[in-house]
C-alpha cells in the first residue's frame, strides 16, 4: 500500500524507531528534523511495499555508520543519499528504484526518508534488521547470502569511498575505519539487491510497525508503558533510576554500561545493561534477563519515550523492557552473526519469552 | 629510448633506489625479489620514455602506502598492479598505457616494474618525487595541479577501496587509514594523468638515474662512497657508528630517530637523524646539516649500500650523505608541501649545497 509520510506519520515513526532501535541507530530527533525539513521543501516522501515495485528494481539499503555519540554533534548535510545513489548507479550500471533503511532503529530509519524525499524516490516498508545492530554484516541480507559489495560511503564534506570486500567482516573493518577517519561517523550503503531478492532477505513491514508503535504511544491513556509492551509483545524487566553510566566513544562505536537501581515494587533490585551502540545484554546479579538478538530498550518511565544510549544520564527514571527479535535472528546463522557469542559473551542465547516465563514461575 | 629491465639492470636499479629512497620507500630487496621473479616468468619489463607514448595515453602512478616496517613482513601477492589497473580503467573508461612509480625510492620503484611485467605494460622513466616522501600529496603531480582522485587501493587478500577526495590532504587521511586497517600497508594509485600532463608533472629520467647510481656503485674501485657522492652531486655529512635507534610503527608510519657517533676524522661528533618513513632532518648539536626536501641517506660505510630506516641497527658502521632534491621541491609550493614546516619543524629550509659550503668555511 502506497502511503505518504507526512508530519504526523514522521513523528510517530520517530517514537517507534526509538523503541525498535534498542538504544542505537542514532538519536531519532536528528533524523526527524532532517525528514521534517525535507517534506517542507519537497513534500512528503512515499512509503511503498515491495509488491508495488518491479521484481528487478534495485533497492539501496542505507544509513549512518559510526558512533551515535558523534552523530548528535556532527550533522549530515542532507545530500548523502544522492551521493550514495549516484555512485551505486555508476557502479552497477542500473537505476536505483527505492531506498531502504539498513536498520529500522533510531535516526537511521528517518534519514533514508529524508534522503529519498530529496531525490524523488520512495522508501520501502522494510529494513535489514527489524531493530538496530552495531555492525555492518548484522543484517538479514547477509543471512540471505546477498553480497555486501559494492559498499559506498560519503561524509558531509563530499569525500567518497567505494568498497569491494572479500567478506562481510572485511566490509565492517574497512567501513568502520573510514567512519573513524571521517570524524566518527559517515553515510553508507551496502548489500544492494533487487526487489525480488528483498522479499526473502529483509524484515517486511517494519516502517508500518514503527509508526503503529508511535501511534500506540500517542494514543495511550493512563500507563503508556503497558500500552507499548502490549503493542510490541514485550516484557517489563525493571523500573528504577539510572545510578551509573559508563560510556566511551572508541574505534567508531559507543561502548559501556548503565546501572539501574529498582524503585517502588522493584526496590532493592539492580540491573546492568551492557552497550555497543545498542543495548546488548540486561543482567541482574549475573543472571541474564534478556540478550541480543532480542531487543532491550530503556524508556522514560513517565512518557514511555525510548532513550538512546548516548542520552542516558545519571538520575533518569527509566523502565527497561525487552522484546522478541525477528525469527530470522533465532536461526543458527542468525545467532552466529548477532547472538551473545558474536559480541564476545560466553553464554547461550535463550529467547526473552522463555526467560520472562522462568522469572515469573 | 626503450630498454628492457633485465636482471643486471634490476640489481643496479635496486641499489640506486635505496640511495634515492632516503631511508624510505620500503626495503628494495622485497621489490627486487618481486621483479626478478616476474622477469623469470614473463620476461623483462620495458622501460620507456614519455616521448615514446601518445600524448593522450593514460599513466598509472602506483606503489605501496604504509609503514616500511610492516612491508618487510607483509608481502604483496603480485597481482596488486593488475587489480589497481582494472579498477582505474573501469573508473576512467580508458585504457592504462603504462605504470609509473609514485616514488623512485626503495621497493616502491621496483614493485611497479614487477606489476607492469605481469600485465604486459611498460614502466615510464619518471616518478612523482625524484626521491621518496611519506605522504600521498607529496608528489610533483600535486604541485602541477593534477587531481589525486580517483584513488584505488588493494591488499594482498583482494579487498579493494576507491577514493574520491576533496583534497590531497583528505586522500592522505583516507588512504592512510585504509592502509592501517589492511594491517599497516596497502597498494595504491592516485594522481592518474595523461602522458601530455606527465611531461610537466613528474621528475623525468629517474629510473635511468637510479640505474646509473647502482652501476656507479658496482663499478666503484677503492672508495665507493666517494664514487657515489660524485655520481649524485652529494655531500658526506659524517662517518661513524649507530649508537641509538628509536623507532615505532604508528598510524601507518614509521617514526623515530637515529643517533650516529663519529669515528676516525669525525670522532667526537654526534649526528641525529629524525625519521617519518624517510630521513627528514640531520642535526648536529641543534644545527641543521640537511633537511627535507633534500635527500639524506645512511650508507653502509664499507659497501656504500643504502640502509632503509627499518633496517638501521645499533652498532652499524654508517656514512651519512645528503643530496640536493629536484628543483621543483625548492619552489614556494614545493616547500609548502614537503619543506621542514610541512613536517612540523620550525625552521626555514636552506639548500644542502649552501649548508655544506657554510660548514666548510
Amino acid at each position: 500500500m502506497k502511503r505518504l509520510l507526512d508530519e504526523p506519520a514522521l513523528r510517530s515513526l520517530a517514537r517507534g524507531c526509538a523503541v525498535l532501535g534498542t538504544g542505537g541507530g542514532g538519536d531519532p530527533r536528528i533524523g526527524l528534523l532532517h525528514a521534517l525539513q525535507t517534506i517542507e521543501e519537497f513534500g512528503p516522501t512515499e512509503l511503498v511495499d515491495l509488491d508495488e515495485l518491479p521484481d528487478d528494481a534495485l533497492i539501496m539499503p542505507c544509513g549512518m555508520i559510526g558512533a551515535p555519540t558523534v552523530h548528535i554533534e556532527k550533522i549530515e548535510n542532507g545530500i548523502e543519499g544522492a551521493v550514495l545513489r549516484d555512485h551505486l548507479e555508476q557502479l552497477t550500471g542500473r537505476k536505483v528504484a527505492a531506498l531502504m533503511a539498513a536498520e529500522i532503529g533510531g535516526s537511521n530509519a528517518l534519514l533514508p526518508v529524508a534522503w529519498a524525499g530529496r531525490i524523488g524516490l520512495p522508501v520501502v516498508d522494510a529494513d535489514g534488521m527489524g531493530r538496530a545492530f552495531p555492525e555492518v554484516p548484522m543484517v538479514t541480507m547477509h543471512l540471505a547470502g546477498i553480497s555486501p559489495s559494492p559498499g559506498v560511503m560519503t561524509d558531509e564534506r563530499g569525500n567518497v569511498q567505494i568498497f569491494k570486500a572479500i567478506s562481510g567482516a572485511w566490509m565492517e573493518r574497512m567501513e568502520r575505519s573510514a567512519a573513524v577517519e571521517f570524524g566518527g561517523s559517515g553515510a553508507a550503503t551496502e548489500y544492494t539487491m533487487t526487489v525480488g531478492q528483498a522479499r526473502h532477505a529483509t524484515v517486511l513491514g517494519t516502517y508500518s510497525l514503527a509508526i503503529s508503535i508511535g501511534d500506540a504511544l500517542t494514543a495511550a491513556v493512563g500507563d503508556p508503558i503497558a500500552a507499548l509492551t502490549n503493542a510490541v509483545g514485550g516484557f517489563r524487566l525493571l523500573t528504577g533510576k539510572v545510578t551509573d553510566v559508563e560510556r566511551r566513544t572508541t574505534k567508531g562505536f559507543v561502548r559501556g554500561s548503565v546501572v539501574i537501581e529498582g524503585l517502588g515494587a522493584d526496590s532493592g533490585r539492580l540491573l546492568r545493561i551492557e552497550i555497543q551502540n545498542e543495548n546488548l545484554v540486561a543482567l541482574e546479579e549475573g543472571t541474564v534477563l534478556a540478550s541480543v538478538p532480542d531487543l532491550i530498550t530503556l524508556l522514560d518511565s513517565e512518557t514511555a519515550d525510548a532513550i538512546p544510549t548516548e542520552r542516558v544520564r545519571y538520575g533518569q527514571r527509566v523502565t527497561v523492557i525487552a522484546m522478541p527479535c525477528d525469527p530470522v535472528w533465532r536461526t543458527p546463522f542468525g545467532l552466529e552473526m548477532a547472538g551473545p557469542r558474536a559480541f564476545g559473551y560466553d553464554f547461550e542465547y535463550v529467547p526473552v519469552e522463555e526467560l520472562a516465563d522462568a522469572a515469573v514461575t
